[in-house]
């Protein structure tokens, strides 16, 4: 720390991202990428002809990237806000959507990492709600507890999935604040809110290209809500970082939209390998969770989660391990190609022997 | 704007890019883009083996591309950060190492417009500099006021240059607060200030691959300063967006690294058709300042600022214009091609015959 850091930031504790070790070749199921490259369509339209145009910067408006995600979730442009990655949204929509000394931000205990962060980064008290003990959430502890509330939908890491009827009851119930729902695992089996942005002015709705869509490494998010919503999520883009989207992921983002129907069969398939590597899981005695992710999320009552993610990394398969309390005994496994989870199978049956 | 918007934003101007209208085609000279494309390694090494890995996220330690850099400028990768762009480096500095209530910021009145966008979105109180009568910065102005110091050299939109010298004198005035000097056009005829990060722990110099690097669509910004002064850096963007550089954008930043020679000629190209310009400018009776960038500052007395812009638009041509009242009169020109530079002087000698 150096000794012009701000005051508001010297505790702030940072997210964790996945390891990413380049020690040697494993088996990556530790960030929910996709196994599967991104589309011909996309590898075709990222040519060098268009590596060439790099010096030119990118439209900031991203006009046809909106186009086409509008035309695909039967909205219109101004209902769809486009930035580098979700997080990137995410951290936008603390910074603009929750007031600092009034309006807290509610999010699960068990959620996805950022959202405490973000809060911290922005000076928000955050109201950190526990999941059930099935590690589900609760739907009314979300109604009415005046202030911002953010979900993620499916859950992460425990891939539980609330009904479109308990979202609309959360969204119902606070009409005037913010509803934030994170979709970034909707499409391995869970219901999208999307249309109900139409119905309602508190709803925003947070996607990625990273997961469903085989673009993590091209940094793509979006968003669908009201236009005044959508708005504000613009003026927060364009005092801190316009062009903030590459020219080469603009396209593939829309060649990707093209593409759905070869994306929407991986995701079956991506639901295939997680019910079938569930039910091997659980043939070896673990316990794991409803997921509707593309992640399992599982622990066994033989082997510690820490102990379990140590052994596989000695044999080249990387998961995910998290250190809070509550879910330390468990691990969050990427649903990887059908070989993939092969290995892993058998890396867990033979550590499990060798206990 | 929405009825959720944080009360601290609802005044916030943000910033306006240039315009990148697609109703024609253009001769751009509106955003200091670079004429020429990315060196043929860039173009070589974004194959589309490497677009099929973007179902994988990047690194976020950009491990070797920080090594290149530190390599290149004789640095340890400790101290260099890389991030989306260099706004996102400028807005992360304005966040980090301002105090809010007591450390205002100095920055001149006429300098990159996102300087003040900045301050107002982190609510830090900016202590604006007029320049002198000839658009020159006064180095005194900058020592010891008793805040954080935001300078870019040369500076925008007038491409006048303060020497080392100047530049070491307000870093050594300023023991005890943050010195930012932005060197986004530094390659087109300044002196860097990195070597002086090595001598003073309050140095903070940012750059970019936009500019003379052929990479604005690509996304990347660095900076140089202390090992603690990153590692705060590294904080904001590890509780923000730690993902935030595209895979594709890593690789093509080490291998414009890598290719330095070939940048540096068209540096030095583009510094030959900038003075050719301003002579053919000159000699139309344009007075133009001593611009060290990859743009011209010119006004002429025959025509407005804004009435030249424009014509030069009507014509296919776009430069950009600044309302601000204290360069009303002027525009800012980039630097194109030598064809593209003869375009313009035609098109302004036609326009000025027909007035």
């Amino acid at each position: 720390m150096s000794r012009f850091l701000s005051s508001k930031y010297r505790d702030l504790e940072a997210y964790t991202p996945g390891e990413q070790p380049r020690d040697m070749k494993y088996i990556k199921l530790n960030t929910n990428e996709s196994p599967y490259p991104p589309s011909k369509r996309v590898i075709d339209a990222l040519s060098s002809d268009e590596v060439m145009k790099l010096n030119l910067y990118s439209d900031p408006t991203a006009k046809e990237l909106k186009a086409r995600i509008a035309e695909l979730y039967g909205v219109e442009s101004e209902n769809v806000f486009v930035s580098n990655g979700s997080d990137d949204i995410l951290n936008f929509s603390f910074m603009a959507f929750c007031e600092g000394d009034k309006t807290a931000v509610s999010f699960p205990e068990i959620s996805y990492g950022f959202y405490s962060v973000y809060a911290e980064l922005h000076g928000v008290k955050a109201n950190v709600i526990p999941l059930k003990d099935d590690f589900s959430i609760d739907p009314c502890d979300y109604m009415k507890n005046d202030s911002t509330v953010v979900i993620a939908n499916p859950n992460a890491p425990t891939g539980i999935a609330l009904g479109l009827d308990d979202i609309e009851g959360i969204v119902k119930s606070n009409p005037d604040h913010l509803v934030l729902v994170d979709e970034a695992y909707v499409d391995f089996g869970a219901q999208s809110a999307i249309e109900l942005t139409q119905k309602y002015s508190n709803l925003l709705v947070v996607c990625t290209f990273s997961k469903s869509r085989s673009l993590a490494g091209a940094r793509l998010g979006f968003a669908i809500a009201s236009k005044e919503i959508i708005a504000d999520l613009e003026k927060i883009k364009y005092s801190t970082n316009p062009y903030n989207i590459n020219r080469l992921s603009l396209i593939a983002g829309e060649m990707a939209i093209l593409d759905n129907g070869y994306y929407m069969d991986n995701c079956k398939r991506i639901v295939e390998t997680r019910e079938y590597t569930q039910n091997a899981l659980r043939k070896l005695g673990f316990y794991v969770t409803d997921s509707k992710a593309n992640f399992i999320f599982a622990k066994s009552d033989k082997i510690g989660g820490e102990e379990l993610y140590l052994k596989l990394k000695a044999r080249g398969i990387l998961i995910r391990h998290f250190s809070k309390e509550k879910i330390k005994d468990y691990n969050r496994i990427t649903v990887g190609t059908k070989a993939e989870m092969d290995s892993l199978i058998s890396a867990i049956t033979e550590i499990l022997k060798e206990l």
